[in-house]
């Protein structure tokens, strides 16, 4: 499992999901850039997770540095901030794998489902990124309170979209790594079950006063 | 739980999925009108129904009968068919819950998720029925093919989605009465996500030789 290890920029790293994420990946061996649009912003959160983890495998970076240096980038920003990063980050991800974690949320009516025109905002990153960028979306229904807490088992199953396999198959892997299930799910188009599920899993945690709702996936030969 | 007992007209009810649910429902003591685009067609698939279940509860009629004479209609018909029966059924629902299954799967990529512009079918089906209609959707990510085999113990997870929610409980009670296990899931616009799960479970069950995937909800409460 040598070749698993990836170097990994997080762009909006210092948000409790990219946070998590970057502490659960470098638990499991990987190195981690994590980017913020100030450095000094990243750095302090990157200071937090070395002192609290005792590993030093992971650096304080901006944004563009994150698209620079790692081998997957990983998007973890809010909708609003989604096409601005794309073009901050264009140049520097062409060849690379892009996991597109963007939820399309339209505030303040978070529980109710707005799927962008084009069908999901992961769709709109591969358009964006254009063919030699393989953009995967994946995490959609993970409660990042959860990923955010080490100590927290997490029992949620992923649906994993992008339009090559091999792509797919890395995110996987990574999404092991967390501790999550995580399910091949189709062409990036699928990425519109996934992120419209995250509306509803909000709705039923309100709904049912849950914390972390999540979706596992049944079959009869599961 | 007497009250709970409803007339329950299925449209296109000759189909698997329809066929599935007159079956479970009839077994669980409710009236059930199966319609169909001609009696003939309905009477049918009633006579096979009755001579299987020893139970008589059930009429084979047309359509329009059937969306007369429920109090809670059922539309089971192709996305193909969808607005044609609409258009069909519009005056006899008046007043009445419609339970919107349909998928707006496009043939034949029936695999790739494929939203309507306007979100999804069921935000569709309320909106040309109007608001003296309550729409509630669900069923999306229920195998036919286990629905119709009595002796298979269903153990899926279904999203309601519809914009009152004594409607949708009325719905989960009906669900329940399948074997299944019904979930509160917000308003019809949040439909989109169960309707673009089921492309999304027809590639998981090609992916991965599954022969019904579905999805269960989890929390930390559940």
């Amino acid at each position: 499992m040598e070749n698993h290890i990836k170097m990994i920029g997080i762009i909006g790293g210092t948000g409790s999901l990219g946070s998590g994420l970057a502490q659960r990946w470098l638990v499991a061996g990987h190195t981690i850039f994590v980017g913020s649009r100030t450095r000094e912003k990243a750095c302090t959160v990157v200071d937090e997770i070395r002192a609290k983890s005792g590993i030093t495998n992971i650096t304080g970076v901006t944004n563009i540095e994150a698209a620079t240096r790692g081998e997957i980038i990983v998007l973890t920003v809010p909708f609003g901030a989604h096409q601005t990063t794309l073009e901050e980050i264009y140049e520097h991800v062409q060849g690379k794998i892009v996991l597109d974690t963007t939820v399309p949320l339209k505030p303040p009516r978070v529980a109710r489902v707005s799927l962008p025109e084009r069908g999901s905002a992961a769709a709109m990153t591969q358009d964006y990124l254009g063919e030699h960028v393989s953009v995967v979306s994946a995490l959609h229904t993970v409660s990042a309170a959860h990923l955010i807490n080490l100590d927290h088992k997490l029992n949620g199953h992923v649906l994993i979209c992008g339009n090559r396999k091999a792509s797919r198959q890395i995110i996987a892997d990574l999404i092991e790594d967390l501790g999550l299930k995580g399910w091949h799910a189709g062409s990036i188009e699928n990425s519109a079950a996934s992120e419209a599920l995250t509306s509803t899993m909000i709705f039923i945690n309100k709904f049912y006063q849950f914390k972390g709702a999540g979706i596992q996936i049944i079959s009869e030969e599961y």
